[in-house]
């Protein structure tokens, strides 16, 4: 109740002063902080706390009203939430960077035949997309080291453990320098959208509203 | 005991098979990769499994045996450990690259005095440290953004917002490409030390023990 107040009063202020607590799944920890540091710049008296969990946390945090906002890859199912999406979300296939699939265009899934990837842990939402997509093409891939974070995967690719399959936002600087190169593979990249959510019944303080329509306006 | 049984095999056959489980801190993500592909490297056929947590969550799963070894930032107290130093951590402040600390050295940390730091959230080693390392000094600094991921950290202050305390390891190529840079502070770097740990009533696997010979002779 005393932050609902502080919420009324930073409301009254013009959103001079405040505090935004969001919760964003790993992935987005790679473009959240950029975000909120543009926003900030605006409000430079808000307080900010980021929150970086899997989805099962996030949604948690949701759930239990800890948070003003979460942003999510997928809303979620069986709990009442506004969802609006708000900007792309790519999913690649990266190697190493002297990889001799670096070279190729439109490599047919079927070229990843046997071959290794590095893969994210059993039940995560990017590794069933990987095995759902191979799957669907009829191609056994090898499972090679499990990393349960995507900066291990990009690293084990980076050290040319195998390939990977990652959200284009976590590899930018990887790509850039060279470190790690997008495959140019048919059916890629995946594109799905992020999304910026919170509980249907909440009422969002004046600079979680601001926040929300920041990112939609995107 | 299948697991133990296998291990065993593992043993008998020189190494060429085998599963290692490791659990590392979050920082450990940046490294731990290239020395596992490394090590993997020469048993290719070994199959590894690394589980990235904060601390406790790592300590955890050595309370419960899920994990051949871990890889910590400093020895857990209350169980009983093997615990082996294997290479530096660092501990460094760093700016976004066009920061005008960047061209000073030997900084005072006096020079911080109301200077915001990107905080790791309450509860974070790295925070303790950093709050220690200023108040010992008499310096108050001003808590910007909270993030709960050394990567939040990074991006919000390439983005201007702060400045931040990071453990080396995580920063090389933001370091490298100009987009963040250590400043030269009195005091630092704080220098620890990454530990490999077991339970002290461990049997090692034959691929755990290659494992952790690998690292302490680094």
């Amino acid at each position: 109740q005393i932050r609902e107040l502080d919420s009324i009063l930073a409301e009254l202020k013009g959103l001079k002063r405040g505090r935004l607590n969001i919760a964003v799944v790993s992935t987005a920890n790679y473009f959240a902080p950029q975000l909120l540091a543009e926003f900030c710049s605006q409000y430079p008296e808000i307080k900010v706390s980021l929150n970086v969990g899997n989805r099962e946390s996030v949604l948690k945090q949701l759930h239990d009203n800890e948070i003003d906002l979460a942003i999510l890859g997928r809303p979620p199912k069986g709990i009442e939430v506004e969802a609006h999406p708000f900007m792309e979300n790519r999913i690649v296939i990266i190697a190493a960077g002297n990889s001799p699939y670096a070279s190729e265009s439109a490599i047919p899934p079927t070229r990843f035949q046997d071959e290794t990837f590095i893969m994210r842990e059993q039940g995560s939402g990017t590794r069933i997309a990987t095995e759902e997509f191979f799957a669907a093409h009829h191609v056994r891939i090898k499972t090679g080291m499990e990393m349960s974070t995507n900066e291990s995967v990009k690293q084990a690719v980076q050290a040319g453990m195998g390939l990977g399959v990652l959200s284009l936002d976590t590899v930018m600087l990887e790509v850039e320098t060279g470190r790690l190169v997008v495959l140019d593979v048919q059916g890629f990249p995946i594109i799905r959208h992020w999304y910026i959510v919170h509980r249907e019944s909440k009422r969002l303080s004046g600079v979680a509203a601001a926040f929300k329509k920041f990112l939609i306006s995107k």
